[in-house]
């Protein structure tokens, strides 16, 4: 039995999305994709466009054949902090023979290069990397800048650099036929899903992972792009205009979607506005909260009387150090009540469940095979948390019940109860 | 210098309100009309339907002199607490010759005994009242019951009742020519500004606080009556009706009025239920809030996943023992965050400043008059709360101007900000 796994957001899905799990299976000759999925909110940190058990359907519907939930904190979080929760909840199933993902570069052997080196973060790397932070800038360019004087040391500097540094390194960057150099790992970077493959990869590596690797070049769009190309649009494309956007599924997932767009059931960040800003008048201390540092809360709390919308204080909070999805993440942290952990040692803990949210009947030989090989337990059902998890496990699976719970506040008529929705099987 | 001062809602103000205040000034002969006036939220456990500004303009010039805020604790507490809260308030102030208050049952000394009995509580009525309490009765049930036992006592129970009890009281409740009874107590009892006025006098007496007290009997239709009768409707009446309460109000009030309900402006307890909602899903105790209780902190969780709308979710937590206005009130603390004192001696602690939110610029001698004789700082500039209050006062005051900032969290546009907006003069 083979499995491919994807780790994927689909905000909403569409024909990319089907193509990579067909074009996944076809290169590995895959019999199952499994799916780690953001649930209802993503990591650009807003609320996902459909709540999770819709986009289940639609991903069943378009060819995976089971979904998980990737728990909110590592959902709504950082590049490196969802890769490391989605790495990990596979590693721990233990039942991925490739771990398939999007890119605009198809170079294993760069991704490879690249990660370990990130991965690793040697000295000199390390300390350019902390200097360029330290001069003000955000964490992706001070990270190319790092890159830079890695690759090509002032003269001035002690530092080793590239050359001297991977000389004596037994894992060289640039294997025989594959010259590895700034301006392959440039290339890299400058691509959004590129990143996060290489976080993955990163993830991987930190987790000792021993899954197999398949970048797979996006078709059409590109990540940001907001012009679809042939059959393909970017999910930013259809989030921008879903009337439009029902070409560019799968028939089968269509009307799903137009039901969703007629029905005025599209969630967006806005809708938050109110409760947003009841959060930050009622909350002392921010810093609580995951990825809020000292001066975002600073400038949260002196920004306040001017609160409008959610995206507008975004917009208003952002400054030249700080990304705008960063600031989006923190504060839906603060809305969710998604706090750091007090110890950091359970930072990258790993996960304790992993939470079905729906399959196809013809998955239960991976169901079977997850069973026997996962080192922790699968929840088909949300009430079987409470004897299936410790207390604290449990603590974190109720935070995710909560972020279900809250998504659909603002839902007309409300009554969303995650207990009694039923996960979707097709 | 002659002051009569009124506690008051004026959720709006009307004829009614209006007239009262002539009236009192009218039969004491004073100068000056000093208004304690709920802020944005009621003793109803509800947002008033106009925010404290435009009520304190319509007071103002529907004839008051000085109007001075009752902090949201005692605004959108019990009877006894707003009662306490609001005596406290006049006590400190020092200026206060006649307290007047609207009635049913224009009986000065009925209310005089009545309010004796209940304030001093003897052993045998308090007995009687903590059985029927006990029983599952609610608080106004309870107590019309003791009275009924204490005055009544059956002739197998041990305790004094009525007869040898004020036998040897030194403070009759029947002043000769004014025989206090049991159908006296229970008429009083039975209209619910007959109780708030009861309460005022309860609270002065444990207060130790020397005003004349003025009952004025209202005018045209009851407390709850929906049914306007010649130029007087109740406030009641007036908020079913938003459209045809006009008709019910000071000329000079009219114009502001019209202008808020035209642009939809009126607030209503529903428009904070995505609020609420998010308050009870986010809070793991419900019993640190202010009139929270275990019972209801259960039924609030066991309830909660039928949550629809603030409304809704108080008829859905109702039973025999406890009246909707007492569960909305809960209700209202935890969304406004207001807590139990930690120490209990705290709770009736008096109040550390006097907010004022309007006057008339002929009432200035009243100002210095307050200046010269209260006790407490009186707040011209919300701004000045910081240098003026001690850090525990300066913690209270702040719960007032997030409750207000809480109000104004669904104003379309947003931007309220109560250090911005200026006090009303006229």
């Amino acid at each position: 039995m083979k499995t491919i796994s994807i780790i994927a957001e689909y905000n909403p899905f569409h024909n990319g999305h089907a193509w990579q799990i067909a074009e996944a299976k076809r290169r590995t000759s895959a019999d199952f994709a499994l799916i780690v999925m953001s649930g209802d909110f993503v990591q650009r940190g807003e609320p996902a466009v459909l709540d999770k058990f819709s986009r289940t359907r639609m991903a069943l519907l378009g060819g995976a054949d089971l979904v998980l939930e990737l728990p909110v904190r590592y959902a709504a979080g950082s590049a490196e902090y969802f890769a490391r929760g989605a790495c990990s909840l596979l590693a721990s199933l233990n039942v991925t023979d490739t771990l398939c993902f999007g890119c605009e570069t198809e170079d294993p052997a760069a991704f490879s290069a690249l990660s370990s080196l990130l991965a690793d973060e040697p000295e000199a790397f390390r300390r350019y990397l902390r200097s360029y932070l330290a001069a003000g800038n955000s964490y992706p360019k001070a990270r190319l800048l790092a890159l830079e004087s890695f690759f090509f040391p002032d003269s001035s500097q002690s530092s080793p650099g590239y050359d001297s540094h991977f000389a004596s390194d037994a894992d060289p960057l640039s294997p025989p036929g594959n010259p590895f150099s700034f301006k392959t790992a440039t290339e890299l970077l400058s691509f959004p899903n590129n990143t996060l493959g290489l976080e993955y990869l990163i993830a991987c590596r930190r987790l000792k992972a021993s899954f197999d690797f398949l970048p797979v070049k996006r078709q059409g769009a590109s990540y940001h792009s907001s012009l679809p190309q042939g059959n393909f649009a970017s999910a930013t494309a259809i989030r921008k205009n879903p009337a439009l956007a029902c070409g560019y599924m799968p028939d089968v997932c269509r009307e799903l979607y137009e039901h969703a767009v007629s029905g005025q059931m599209l969630h967006s960040i806005d809708d938050y506005s109110d409760l947003l800003h009841y959060a930050l008048l009622m909350q002392k201390d921010y810093t609580v909260f995951l990825d809020v540092n000292a001066d975002l809360s600073d400038r949260i709390r002196k920004l306040l009387p001017q609160y409008k919308s959610f995206s507008s204080f975004v917009s208003l909070l952002k400054t030249k150090q700080v990304t705008e999805a960063r600031i989006r993440r923190s504060l839906l942290h603060i809305l969710l009540g998604i706090r750091k952990k007090e110890r950091p040692e359970d930072r990258f803990a790993g996960l304790s469940y992993a939470r079905v949210l729906g399959f196809r009947q013809s998955a239960l030989p991976l169901f079977r095979e997850i069973k026997k090989r996962s080192s922790i337990p699968l929840l088909t059902k949300a009430a079987d948390a409470k004897k299936l998890l410790l207390p604290s496990e449990l603590d974190e699976f109720l935070l995710n019940v909560r972020a279900s719970d809250l998504y659909h506040i603002t839902d007309p008529g409300g009554g969303y109860n995650e207990y009694r929705t039923q996960i979707i099987r097709i």
